[in-house]
């Protein structure tokens, strides 16, 4: 290995990971002139002279360790794992560094063809990707930072930003150790951000003689989402009384299809007391790492003596109605996530009069090879203790409220809907001392693409609560925040969703349905208040002059009858820029109806309609 | 000096300017906390040490120069000079070097105190600036990169991309020679890109002990503006009849104020034929350099038999009424403007019949510091040549026409305009063989901040004709373009100004009044067509349509009766966010109005009213 030979400017940060690279100084993207190369940079021949100090030339039966073996991590060293392809032939752990701003990941490959391709992009498409690429010309092996183009095209980057840390040959496989920065000085490269990753990865079949002849849209290839950026949380002290329960699915055989949500009753002990869940963790049947998806238990209504016991899919016509009405989350897991803590002030109540003693599972396999036979037991295993910490935990929605007002036009990329807990509300029902929200987790139907909740104060935007600008309805899960927020009367939470319906050809509403939309931010905090729900919608009387208006303007070539329902009168309006700019104009611009609410849908007292809109005079900078 | 002791990667573009700097790879905007420092990278200590070799440290009074003398640029290199004060006590001159995409600057210092800030920022503001200081503490003396915060505190740049080449002390003062990169991976500083750049300076009149010590606030300084990226256009041949003339001011006090507009009247000879211009230069009279703001020469209107004899200021009572009717431009220079060359193929046309023999010679003084009693005989020296060229050079007007439609709601910070030449305009005006545009000169009134000129082709965006992202209105140059432009029939010309309207009340309209606004291009080009007005302005029934909905919107609270005039209209607006979003959004989508004119403001056969909008589905990448 000659990486020794370059004298690296020294890195003060002590003896781990000196591989700073040689001064890379160039930004394609701000260079000027779009039709030139995207970089012009006189030094680029001596980029691409350094790196093949980093490309790696060995055949794959040789061990591969770099020389700098002290600095390389150990196994030990990558507390998060999650398989990247159904069969788990591809199994990614990595940890995360804040100090080094970087992400070290080790690759494990079950079965080395002739290399592979592993990445990140917006939304796990394999064009306009920033990939590692590790590939064999079936004599030697190379490994080096690429990007594909919109075409799907393969481009060695200017600048390597995976920096190939070691291999190694195993029984079990090759391993692969690599790091990279969150943000590099690239535009070729992603950004790694908080929230959700797309990552990618790809199985080169056969040899290839160069790095540009993949083409990734032939490849055998496939998605996995993440939450890389793990917060870098201390685990509170468990009490000696701690105890455990599982709720598990009783050996059921997964069903052979691709997408199956299976639901389960279970049932808490007859006059079970009162008690803290204080922490969980997702128990998965070995095996089926890669199926298990992501699962969640509900606790049911307490208004209702008794269930009927269910074990089956949970859109069944046997699924007997009264399921529906065990929707109040205790526990969430997503694939890649670990156990889930309490913060040691607070606890979850569940038993005890006045809870249901009812719980119902739902599990999402994913199955997409569509294996036949496969036998499953996974759940969540909780930890409760009788010993009750000071406070409760709540859960308290905020975002937009389910109406068909707030709608997004069809064939928008980018379309935001924004939803208000006003200082009105916030003043009204949160106590003096505040409130601490310690985890999040964001919902919308599936046309959201981000979701972001921000935290204003006197007009000015504070804290991000929770933010995914890479958000999948596909993958939901609780989120321990980085940061515990603190919320206080008087505070403003304003949760913006952005939501894309290229697809569609008529307007998407707000509503239950599964083509209708939400906009929403569950976030979990204490003590537990009265507040159950924070939200907002437009005025109606505005959205009906915005009708009249689009009527009118359009030379009244639509009728906008008044009896019709408010999606008619959406799927009746002829959108063209003018009506889509003035709608969000609209949002932008009329009052609101507020709903803030106590538990039972009932309204704080107050007058909540025609409420004018936050205003924010300050915001926070965009990251990127 | 230390500088040979860091190891740099070495360069492959030959010997010349070796002192890239070692790898700073952070890009502090990309950060996710914007709460967190703006650079949280690991090696930041390391650059600091870093830039610590880039410091000068040695008194004024010896000599300095860097150790790389071969690769110092001579004297001779520096080919673009514009003084910075109105003393002239601060000379800058620079070349422009594009394969190295960098600027060499070279700074004459006549009298220097304890240091100088040199730098460059968006609009000429201190704040948000980026800044090369060169400070002493009373004993030594040091130079480094910094940037100005929003209060104007100065803060050492944690990237150095202004390199300290060489210092010379000569008879005139101290000369300081550094280089600086187009554009640097660092988001403090300033992206150098086409059109004008604010440079800025200030002076440091007692020792600082650190640079973070400095408030630009508090300093002696100013602003000078320059087209620092000047075209690397070879010079045509010049014929051996060419004469030359020289529309000079006789001799002439410059009034002891801080702007004064001038107007000469001079006349060509009776029966002078016509001949071309193929390039002219400025004359400044030695000693007034830093006076003499901006020249232009206009001809007469050919309508009118003579003009009267003038010499003085241009607002005064005293000047003639008929030398409103000399606008036709024949040659235009602003400070750091050089001599202006003809392409090879084409002349401007004067003398001759069917051309006034009378030119108008205007002069902008500058004197900000008020000198008494200045003589100036300034003026342009054109070169001309009996020997007619192929073609006749022509002058084209693009943007909006003067019309009160087209407003800009008071209290914008970035409103944006678009005029718009379209397809059908161009199909039936130009020649099958197309024109080529080779020069541009971009005009608004006070308000004006950007101005864009693109190239549009069956929809997709193919060409920036010409681009300032930091217009000023002060500053109006005829600009050779670095590429010429050619435009054939059914291309489409598209041409978008920023206004600024923060420090006004009511709404600004379009029209002559210099509070009221233009957005306009002249482009120079040839061979001359009939063409002499392509220019657009907003469907009146449209606007009609827009004053009806705000009034219907905002509760009828207005009166927009229709026998009110449109600016009458505008000022009644009460402008809140909804009515300045939806007259953007009518702006976008409203049918417009062509202007397709010939000469004396008559239009090209055709329907040129309630024509659609151009669509363009490809857009050009924005830079920076």
């Amino acid at each position: 290995m000659q990486l020794k030979s370059i004298t690296y400017p020294a890195c003060p940060g002590g003896p781990a990971h000196k591989w700073a690279q040689p001064g890379i100084r160039c930004c394609p993207g701000r260079m000027q002139n779009s039709k030139s190369k995207p970089c012009s940079c006189p030094s680029l021949k001596l980029r691409e002279v350094v790196s093949m100090y980093f490309t790696m030339v060995a055949a794959f039966l040789v061990i591969l360790v770099v020389a700098l073996q002290g600095s390389v991590p150990q196994e030990s060293d990558f507390p998060y794992t999650v398989p990247l392809d159904p069969q788990g032939l591809l199994e990614l752990s990595w940890n995360v560094s804040y100090p080094e701003q970087a992400v070290h990941f080790q690759l494990l490959i079950r079965d080395l063809r002739f290399g592979l391709l592993f990445g990140m992009s917006d939304r796990g498409e394999f064009e306009n990707a920033d990939l590692a690429v590790l590939w064999s010309d079936g004599h030697n092996s190379y490994f080096g930072d690429a990007w594909s183009d919109a075409r799907g095209q393969l481009h060695m980057d200017s600048q390597q930003d995976y920096q190939l840390l070691g291999a190694r040959r195993a029984p079990e496989g090759l391993y692969l150790l690599f790091r990279r920065a969150f943000s590099t000085c690239d535009p070729k490269d992603y950004l790694i951000e908080d929230g959700t990753v797309h990552l990618i990865y790809g199985i080169l079949e056969k040899p290839v003689h160069s790095l540009q002849a993949i083409n990734v849209s032939a490849l055998h290839g496939g998605l996995q989402r993440v939450q890389l950026l793990k917060p870098n949380i201390s685990i509170p002290e468990l009490p000696s009384d701690m105890k455990t329960m599982e709720i598990t699915a009783p050996d059921v055989v997964i069903p052979s299809q691709e997408t199956t949500y299976w639901c389960y009753m279970a049932e808490l002990p007859e006059g079970f007391p009162k008690h803290h869940i204080i922490m969980y963790e997702p128990v998965v049947t070995a095996g089926n790492e890669a199926l298990v998806h992501h699962m969640e238990v509900f606790q049911c209504a307490a208004e209702f003596d008794s269930f009927p016991h269910y074990n089956g899919p949970c859109d069944s016509k046997m699924k007997p109605e009264r399921l529906n009405y065990c929707r109040h989350v205790l526990a969430a897991w997503a694939m890649g996530a670990q156990a889930f803590y309490y913060p040691e002030e607070a606890g979850l109540a569940f038993g005890g009069p006045g809870s249901s003693r009812y719980l119902r599972l739902e599990i999402h396999y994913h199955n997409p090879l569509v294996f036949k036979g496969r036998r499953d037991s996974s759940g969540i295993r909780l930890y409760y203790t009788a010993t009750l910490r000071p406070y409760d935990a709540g859960i308290m929605e905020l975002g937009l409220v389910y109406t068909p007002v707030m709608a997004i036009p069809p064939g928008e990329d980018n379309f935001i809907l924004t939803g208000y807990c006003t200082d009105k509300c916030t003043q009204l029902a949160l106590p003096a001392a505040g409130i601490r929200i310690f985890a999040s987790q964001l919902h919308t139907h599936l046309a959201g693409r981000k979701v972001v909740t921000v935290l204003s104060r006197d007009g000015r935007e504070r804290q991000v609560v929770n933010a995914d600008r890479h958000y999948s309805p596909h993958f939901q899960e609780i989120r321990m925040l980085k940061e515990v927020v603190a919320v206080f009367p008087g505070d403003e939470l304003i949760t913006t969703c952005t939501y894309n319906t290229e697809d569609r050809s008529r307007a998407t509403v707000g509503g239950f349905g599964i083509l209708e939309e939400m906009c929403v931010n569950y976030v979990h905090y204490y003590p537990q208040t009265q507040l159950e729900l924070c939200k907002s919608a437009v005025d109606p009387g505005y959205l009906h002059r915005y009708f009249n208006l689009v009527n009118r303007f359009n030379d009244e070539e639509i009728c906008m009858c008044p009896q019709v329902s408010v999606p008619q009168q959406f799927y009746s309006i002829p959108w063209n820029t003018f009506n889509r700019d003035v709608l969000k104009s609209l949002y932008g611009f009329a009052p609101i109806s507020m709903h803030c609410n106590k538990s039972s849908a009932v309204r704080f007292p107050g007058e909540w309609e025609k409420q004018p809109l936050p205003r924010i005079t300050g915001r926070l900078r965009e990251p990127g």
